[in-house]
């Protein structure tokens, strides 16, 4: 177990490395962790599983990492990934992680769960997506973290981690400081995302001469992740949230509009200074003096974060605050490592410390 | 004087044709206005004025327009320009019109205005844009009608026109018949807009490693389109009205979400008949049966309208109302034509009516 | 049999109108003939097929044609078919076409074929696309005229239309002047084309992640439009023909830059002279005085075409010659067209006389 | 002197750093150096100029660098600028270099120039870009080696180098083995490149409305880049060497698709010989089974090579070659720290060795 490796910059390869497993790796999240796991200094890759392409070497289907990822995908037991693995990101489909998890867990593997298996309450969740078949879940017997690390630093040491979904990421970093600091009646979140969170898949949706000059709204009332915003923002005030997605003609990136009613009088520098304080020691929220942008946050684990603020007529003020993230790094892939890196003991930023590539 | 052409489909070359004036032909709206005018049935183009490409071709300026375009860009005064026209269109920006239209309007023609410069009460366009220069107008003795088709017939007797601009379009439009038919309290306007919307100079936030892979909000809580929404939506109710514009990486098109907020109960079915109702005889509103696409209006003067539901809390419903406009047709240069077949007892769709380009 | 209709411009309301079927009425090539046809004044649209749409408006699956195409989709035999037109346009594909247009022939009913099956020799059809099953056709006694009216105006007597590739059409409208005029040795043909010439299908290539900020070659020398280009090209000149065709992240458009090695000398003004000569009185070709741009022939007809030329050494001249199309409608649908109105003894560019869309 | 730094993997903190200047490090290839150079494991940057920005922290105007570039921006004097350094990039306009590097080198800092200014012979400099500056060039006693490490390896003992413009990277890397290797007697080379190439400036062909849903080709046979090209296939044999670029909608990359035409006969295997034979060592080359991507290289130093071959006729074959590089990266910056490493004894992928961005 790696569990108390005493991790230290710049003596890794004397150090026992975090044995790393990932389930499903050949999506876009699921190669999105490979290529960010490769040059992660304190860990070592022992199981990438794809069903599709078991056999094959990862680089050879993913080019891009060629040469960096001479590894062969397996179609293995979950017996055998718990046997060569510290911990296992899962990579699948909401219904798909729950049937890995329990049997990884019983075996000491630390788990970060990248679906939504485990990111609501049951009741909620089968609301939702359908029946849940982890029996313990179902019983109240196994709890995740949500794994959101700036407002859940419990991850630190949880054992299974519930990784966010990509929009709920952008939206609740946007507005989780505003509600806790400020008497917020009503938020309508308006989101645009490019289309890689759509997944590897071709469709409709992503086929270039549909969305090229487009942008299309989509689940405008009913979209899954509301449901994650919501638990994780009415965690501070009871307060109405509204959710609409759109996407738009970009591969990676999240950008969220979020319109926030306050009662009350509140200032661009009383709401500067509430997120300021808020992200304190958070080495990923960078907050800014202009608009955010895509491009600053494209391939990093960056939040960028600004707003405005204007009266709103009957003693309210609404603010907009927006968030930029890059959907399969802050919204998912980095934010999973960023989990690892806090359950081992290590830095949170460890191998996410870099720039974004602009332009 | 065209006064009181009887225009009739079929016959066009029997008949007298409208002369009409271009203002600043060179631009992204003036250059429409010529591509629209071109085909249209009734029309006879007279003078294209533009200091900028004086004494050379249309055509060769604009090579799209080869060879339909065979006609000089000129630089005359106002006067000839009047002479030699029955109706003028101003592509100009905002305090150059007036500088055109109050003598335009002395020698008996017809003005449909492009610009800001008439679309606002004088004291609300001076708080917004300065001082305005047109004397009879700041004295309140000349008028404009305010040119949205849809909801202002009365452009049919007009001699000033003051076309909409592109955002208030795609707002009003959306939101101007829940509003008139249900207890609306609060509208958030989130749009997002083609980057043709900021005209034909290269800028930074055109330049294209800018914009590509990226959405830029921006003047998120103080757009000077702001004042025409609010005066037009609050003709049928006083309800707060917000705005918030972005530019997608995308050349034409403004896909307007608004979420309305209405107190009491409001089903699909009920919102969809207050839009059949309102926009009863309305040959360029299209009622969707699924989320509009800046695809299916491009090029052409159609606004595409689409709208949900959901419980708020509260005893309020949320409805997401969504417009598709093309920006430079039914947001400029078509709308403005629109007028044009309106004040000269025309069908409104005359030279407007042909599909959209897809894919 | 709209035969020996008198078509006069303004006078179409009084005459048999041609009557036009579609048949594959709901791919992209299909779409555009209904968007063009829809607006062309001697034109009736009688019929238009599709197996999976059968029954539904044409305007509901295809929502930019509201409410022009309030026509059903039909799935009805060829004698039906035949029953009803004078005319019918096969958009279905390669080995498809084959199946309708000897029964429809034998009917009478003229043919406009957009596949690819009656485009070459039956022996080189063969041996790229397989076996043909038109027998008459095998047999030589089935010939069709290659539809490329610059180059082949027999196709004003002809029952039996081969509608080129879009490709080729590039690709030869390009180069058979040159080749006409001077001694070509050479030629290689590097083609850009957007994507929509993939077809409506959602396809890895298509895949908005793959295609957008990237550019992909592919059938780099095996491409089977080379057949046609050189079956075209050679009736000029014994030259050597190179094609290499990519797909660059655009919807419409094909740019080809052709770059051609003369034996001697030729400077540009030879070269204009060459083209000018050779595209005498064709409406739909315009020489440039600068570099083509795929914006100014977007929804439109024409080919636009520019050269420059440079010492090659070795006594031989290259000359780049680049022509820019769109490829759903030149090269396509309004080629089609354009081949239609020539038989039915109309002005090449009826229905077909509107200038780009730009920006 | 960091000359005889003994750079050892694992142990830089104990080194002494190499002291690195950026001279115009705001325009696009100046930023990205200090991207690549802030991750640079044996790198300290002690100065970086900029004229606009002066006074200004690098992470304040490129907000994408925050918080890694907590530097000011200066104005100095080339004598403080080479007492703070060991080595110096140019990341300044041609013309603009040679007023700097001399007395650089004169200081005894080892100069890596970005600009045009030392990459030809003098005669031929001048015979493009006009008269050089630099007296000792022009008298042949200063010389720079062409920064292409792998066809140059001589750069590890040079004090200056020149390194190559971004397409002729893509264009020497892609034919210099087969030119090396067979009878090649002509080569057409066909560029497409994304726009970041022509600067950070917004310009008519960098204005999105231009670009997007287009491809622009230019200089069509007059580009200044060709010199280079010619000066180094030549060295392997007499060919002819003929250069047409293109930008595409796109904002990294060069895509290079090259028809060789090779005398006798060549397979693709002979030909995949060659190459793997010439590239033996070079980290950054990567031979591929399929055509390459700019998708795959983007963000990084890599150069993906593939190439297909079809008989000629004529007793020759035409061999298509097609290579993708990051204009940027190994077209710019990167191979600009490539060189770097080379010249200060350190393995060639230092603070290079990472994966591109998919997707």
């Amino acid at each position: 177990m790696a569990d108390d490796i005493k991790w230290q910059r710049g003596k890794k390869e004397e150090m026992a490395m975090i044995r790393v497993g990932v389930i499903g790796g050949s999506g876009y999240t699921g190669t999105e962790l490979l290529r960010l796991l490769l040059t992660h200094p304190a860990v070592e890759i022992t199981v990438v599983t794809s069903r599709r392409h078991k056999g094959k070497k990862v680089h050879d289907v993913n080019t891009h990492l060629r040469p960096f990822a001479d590894i062969e995908y397996e179609d293995v037991a979950v017996k055998e990934i718990a046997r060569r693995c510290d911990v296992v990101f899962t990579a699948v489909p909401h219904g798909v992680s729950m049937k890995y998890v329990p049997e990884l867990l019983e075996n000491g593997v630390r788990v970060i769960d990248l679906s939504a298996d485990y990111r609501l309450k049951c009741e909620e969740y089968e609301r939702i997506y359908g029946k849940h078949e982890d029996e313990a879940f179902r019983r109240g017997e196994r709890e995740a973290v949500y794994g959101l690390t700036e407002i859940h630093p419990e991850v630190s040491s949880a054992v299974l981690v519930a990784n966010p979904g990509c929009y709920p990421t952008g939206a609740i970093l946007a507005v989780a400081p505003i509600v806790h600091e400020f008497d917020v009646c009503c938020t309508v979140i308006d989101a645009k995302s490019g289309i890689s969170g759509g997944g590897s898949e071709p469709s409709a949706r992503s086929h270039f001469p549909n969305l090229a000059e487009n942008i299309i709204p989509y689940d405008v009332t009913t979209h899954r992740h509301t449901a994650e915003i919501r638990q994780e923002i009415l965690r501070y005030r009871d307060v109405r949230v509204h959710f609409t997605p759109h996407v738009i003609p970009t591969i990676r990136g999240i950008l969220t509009t979020a319109h926030v009613f306050i009662r009350g009088h509140a200032d661009r520098e009383d709401i500067r200074e509430a997120y300021e304080h808020f992200y304190a020691d958070c080495k990923f929220i960078r907050i800014l003096n202009d608009v955010p942008s895509l491009r600053d946050v494209r391939g990093t684990n960056f939040c960028d974060i600004w707003f405005d603020v204007e009266e709103a007529g009957g003693d309210e003020v609404r603010a907009v605050v927006i968030s930029a993230i890059d959907n399969l790094v802050k919204g998912g892939a980095g934010q999973a490592i960023q989990n690892m890196n806090l359950m081992f003991k290590m830095p949170e930023e460890e191998g996410l410390w870099f720039p974004g590539i602009v332009p």
